[in-house]
């Protein structure tokens, strides 16, 4: 593991690492923040970003305004590229399919299938690496923005053991019915629909009707996100966390955008939502 | 004048807009937060923000974290663009020289006379604009990164009556003596060495020696900024404030360096700083 940047921010640091990831065979860069508190001994808790279409791990840590926060309650936050990369990983002209467009799951189609591996990756190596290397406790939260916050729902979703709670800006919530979504599975999943249903968010929520299958879990949504109606339907998240009883916050704001911008406006709620739970007894 | 975006944050608006600029001789873009407390009436105060080499409108509006701040207190961030651009001006190879790197000055040597007067434009032009099309009051302070905050220094100290406060975070302090501005200089304004002088922060500080040439100034630096000892040298704008005993505030940061991941750190405080001047009875 090679360490690439190291900036300090807000008594803490931010730096990139580049790794040789097993899982998705391919060399691959991710950030860490390590708040003050990391270098007292104590271990800290961690929150997972995945980010959305085009991002690398450089868009939230840059953009977000999450690390004054992140310092202030001391956790640590890392945050993910969004696909495999590099020469001799499979690609798509589009930005919303290939490399940055990884999508979170476990591709089954050729040409993807050597590669596209995220969901292992975001949810098992690259937690595993990050405990080996820096001073963190076992408490992991999860959050992401667009296709990154379905994402986040996937891995809280799919591992509810894993994580102390859930988060999302805009996220797409069932993207067995919309347009990337659908472009998205038909390539890495195939045909076989049965298939798609393992990586919708919506159907997974519906179907989470034991206690311990549940998270706490916060969803923002920007009402004037030019994406909402077709690609992010959140109301389709909303009544499948109706339907089996999830505790899901659904919080839509009037005016806000599909931008960092509202990102950024209302990280500091996310991140006080995941305190709770993070820093809970 | 154009509204080119819009975006909702932290309940005001980030706007950009292109305009034609009479004193550059081109079309430019630059960037207006408008905090909430614009939209209800009483004219805000505002902050002009000066960039770096190589920025533009958007670096200190997307990685600053300061609309947060500016919400909170009701102020208006103008951020400018570093040079006149476009196809029909001068432009040079080299990432300090040309198109993004103008310098804030006026220029008077070929062929960068022309269209490079972003002293004129930043702290005449631009402001007069803003006047005439937003809900703003009469008073302004003024900020800069890097390049942008010898840009800061030079407005305040060429037209301390415009301004109630100026900051700047790791600003090029002594130009006629640093690599970037010695290159800048020749090129923008020839050979003539008395002509550099009345664009040199230091020299300029050090002659302000009455009250009425004299502002509110703080300035944020980062000792482990490789950039320093040579580019920007503060202990040149200390020694040119303690001989004209110049109001100067010098802020040194172990461990930070020249990124935007400092200026994120401590842009609070600079906000806070312009705040009790901007809004002093």
């Amino acid at each position: 593991m090679e360490n690439i940047s190291s900036n300090k921010a807000f008594g803490g640091w931010h730096k990139q690492y580049r790794h040789d990831s097993a899982v998705l065979g391919c060399s691959m860069r991710f950030a860490i923040y390590l708040p003050p508190q990391a270098a007292q001994g104590a271990p800290v808790p961690v929150l997972y970003w995945l980010s959305g279409l085009t991002c690398s791990d450089e868009n939230f840590m840059q953009k977000a305004g999450a690390l004054r926060v992140a310092a202030e309650l001391g956790m640590a936050i890392v945050a993910a590229d969004t696909s495999p990369r590099g020469e001799g990983v499979a690609d798509d002209d589009g930005y919303d399919l290939g490399q940055g467009a990884g999508f979170y799951l476990n591709a089954t189609a050729a040409p993807w299938m050597r590669h596209y591996r995220m969901y292992d990756y975001v949810s098992q190596e690259l937690p595993a690496l990050i405990a080996a290397h820096f001073p963190v406790s076992g408490r992991r939260a999860i959050a992401g923005h667009s296709m990154g916050g379905h994402g986040a729902l996937l891995c809280a979703l799919k591992r509810p053991h894993d994580y102390v709670s859930v988060s999302a800006f805009s996220p797409i919530c069932h993207p067995l019915n919309a347009p990337w979504g659908q472009k998205a599975f038909a390539a890495y999943l195939g045909d076989d629909k049965q298939q798609w249903r393992q990586w919708d968010a919506s159907l997974l929520m519906a179907a989470a009707t034991q206690p311990a299958q549940q998270l706490p879990a916060r969803v923002d949504i920007g009402l004037d996100d030019s994406f909402l109606a077709v690609q992010l339907q959140p109301q389709a998240l909303a009544q499948a966390a109706e339907a089996s009883g999830y505790p899901l916050q659904l919080h839509q704001h009037p005016g806000y955008d599909h931008s960092y911008y509202f990102v950024a406006s209302f990280i500091e709620d996310q991140l006080r939502f995941h305190a709770q739970h993070l820093f809970a007894a």
